[in-house]
């Protein structure tokens, strides 16, 4: 990975040197990462990153490259001194890649001086913001897919080299089987697939010279692009004049893929096609601006479809290319204690959960699905013997008696004081945890329209820490 | 720069092994680079990234550590031996980084052997499509704030560390006058602007304490963020109070930062206390999900805001969050000839341009405004002293003769045979280019909401080539 020390707003160097002018940079500070909405209006978020977030806390070092530039904006020699020293050596907890997460979770925990929560803070939320949103752009795809492959396609169209690397990485985290991305296949050991492209078939004099020059190269896993000139008239029939010839030779044809035009039609023609020709087993691969939707739509229209490509829509998140992850401060040490710390908003929603917290997931023990999560302050336990009760951060009314349930911690320990205590996982270890990770939420929260909203509750001890801060507040007007 | 070698889509290998089996891989192609929409509805696209593209281009080289992935996927020594030697030897011309172009115009035109010209499609998309999209978003908000600064702010919502990197590249580009991102400060040298967040605010036990720490530290620079607790009655009192305390000591407060809430009111009010106090130099500058309609918008309220600052909605250009450039044959050298080709579609839009091509513009000499482009074929000359006859590539009735007009051809050298002819320029002489090729522009393609199309014509003899190859393909079924 690249020196990204300077991978930061500059405001948290102006913060950091404030801090060390007032001299309370070595304060203990916690920050939380969270976010408020799940992308694509999604019933959750997949989180994805994390490993990255950790490949750049280790290498987080200023250069003499990088002090000169600082120095060069301004900063006098006690500040780039401090940073010349730096080394992360606060403790970071958070989920564990490829964790299914709702709005208002802490994700990632930083307890850290100040002066280094601060630095820490662009480089997270840009990691992770982006893979947790492509992850779950993926998985929506998949999930109209129905189990499907979907193959990444999406590197011309990704906004940067980075965001088609990263990307490709979230994608098969999310449930993608590969990429053509070569640079992502190598770097995190995933699957790369792809064929020809319609220069393949032009630059040659005619379709059947082009479909025969690539099956003599590949006869044993031709896949040939059917729609540079005609799918029906030409593309098909080219196809099985070549495959035939393959057959012969002893090889059997892997398939067709169609890029244009109405995939629903040429993909029922094309079938149809190939079966009597001889050629049941031969797969038929869609791609063409292709999202969630269009799929969802193909399906049901009878599109035999074996596997689909997804490029922009993917990549990019077309329709919700962000996800608006935020860092906030939750607590302060001071004499040795932590004082919780809210951000108040004329917005209810965007009102802080104060304090040092973590957050828990409850699962109903007979089907072992998730009931509700909960976060609480951190050094709450959870009589397990004991039914809970659970109520609405608002609608207070609306509460909740569970019996019968088994609970866990959803933050694990990433850094303890600057050490590493996070095991890092193979991507189709990582893929098959969000598999099980959505397996124990039901159905309803699964839905790609308008999914049923999870339960994300605060223990009573917080709640009141919350009411309280604020009910301060708006007497004092400062907390 | 990294090693981007294996950046590339997974085909450009596979069709590359195949030209090499097939023996034409030293065979001469030409691919055009082009778009077929502006971004955002805009009246033109702002071309970024051609300096990204020459670096990408100069270090194409694979590693023994590439050699071996790629060997890994299943290709012979053959293969992996001509890749060993890569080194790109073709002829790339393009336009100037900061030009101004429009739908269908060849942007990068590569002329190059088949094997070399196929394995940097992928890249080149990449980075020329992302650049072009953010620099063309940037001058959208810029042309919205009508003069006020705009300062990219997006790094934490970007599409990982490169799309925040050169994000905020294109950005500058497009006309904003700073970033905060530090990294790409130092790589372009673009100025570096911030201030404080709500953390440092809340870091202290009141906000006037926080703000007096702020001061303590940035006498000469002080900008105070205004929002945390309550705006009109607390932030903006309490800026006052220091700001006064400030000038005591000598110093000219900058101004304060309003992050959320009604910013038309808000800044209207803070204006009026800050006048009232005696400070009507302090600036007014405000952030919090802005994009070209809520800045336009915002002005049309009266809002007093002399600054924007500006994140995810810029730099992931979130309404439009991908420029469509494509990268499409052209021409194929045979026998010592270029041979033009043409990629059919039944969507008329799709049809490429035939052959090896050039694109001029057409000034009025008079006002010195853009009158039309036209794509002509390479060997084409205008006899400047003579009326020029232009004509749409649709609608042909639709003509129009100029008179007392300049020419300029856009597509100048970039690589030819491998030698670098590209002179990188200064981010500040981009963004100057930029102004230069707006200014050239009649204000009715400069609208942001509905602008007139600008004409793109074909010549005459590059529209009868074309005409010929598309009837050609109806009769015989094959190009």
């Amino acid at each position: 990975m690249k020196n990204l020390a300077l991978l930061t707003d500059f405001y948290q160097l102006t913060m950091m040197n404030g801090y060390l002018n007032n001299n309370i940079h070595k304060d203990t500070v916690v920050f939380d990462m969270f976010f408020r909405k799940n992308p694509c209006d999604n019933g959750f978020t997949i989180i994805a990153g994390i490993e990255q977030m950790i490949e750049y806390i280790e290498n987080l070092k200023f250069t003499e490259e990088d002090l000169d530039y600082i120095q060069s904006l301004g900063f006098d020699d006690l500040f780039i001194n401090e940073l010349r020293n730096f080394k992360f050596s606060g403790t970071i907890y958070g989920v564990k890649e490829g964790s299914v997460m709702f709005p208002g979770e802490p994700i990632i925990r930083v307890k850290a001086t100040c002066f280094e929560a601060q630095l820490i803070e662009t480089a997270i939320l840009n990691i992770v913001n982006f893979q947790s949103l492509i992850a779950t752009k993926a998985s929506r795809i998949c999930t109209a897919a129905k189990g499907d492959s979907v193959f990444e396609f999406g590197l011309r169209r990704a906004q940067g080299p980075d965001a088609g690397i990263y990307g490709a990485r979230a994608a098969v985290i999310g449930g993608c089987s590969s990429t053509s991305n070569v640079l992502a296949g190598k770097m995190f050991d995933i699957p790369v697939v792809g064929t020809q492209a319609h220069s393949w078939i032009q630059t040659f004099d005619t379709e059947l010279e082009a479909f025969r020059a690539y099956a003599k190269t590949y006869p044993d896993k031709c896949m040939l692009l059917v729609d540079t000139y005609d799918t029906i008239q030409s593309g098909v029939p080219n196809a099985i004049t070549v495959f035939n010839e393959l057959r012969q030779l002893g090889y059997e044809p892997r398939g067709i893929r169609i890029d244009s035009g109405d995939l629903a039609y040429l993909s029922k023609r094309a079938r149809k096609m190939l079966d009597e020709a001889g050629f049941p087993n031969a797969l038929i691969v869609a791609s063409s601006d292709l999202d969630e939707d269009t799929i969802h739509s193909l399906k049901i229209q009878g599109a035999v479809i074996n596997g689909w490509g997804v490029g922009t829509n993917l990549i990019t998140s077309k329709d919700c290319p962000a996800l608006g992850g935020v860092y906030k401060l939750a607590a302060v040490e001071k004499n040795n204690g932590l004082i919780p710390k809210i951000k108040i908003s004329e917005n209810p929603e965007k009102i802080t959960n104060p304090g040092y917290k973590k957050v828990v997931r409850i699962y109903e023990k007979c089907s072992g699905k998730a009931q509700a999560d909960l976060i609480m302050l951190e050094d709450e336990i959870i009589e397990r013997n004991k039914p809970l009760t659970i109520f609405h951060p608002v609608y207070t009314w609306k509460k909740k008696v569970i019996a019968n349930y088994e609970v866990r911690e959803l933050l694990i320990p990433i850094f303890e004081e600057g050490i590493l205590k996070y095991k890092k996982q193979s991507i189709q270890d990582i893929q098959n945890y969000v598999k099980e990770e959505i397996s124990t939420l039901w159905p309803e929260y699964l839905r790609l329209k308008k999914p049923e909203f999870y339960k994300v509750d605060l223990s009573k001890k917080l709640w009141d820490l919350k009411q309280t801060m604020v009910n301060q507040y708006k007497e004092s007007g400062e907390i």
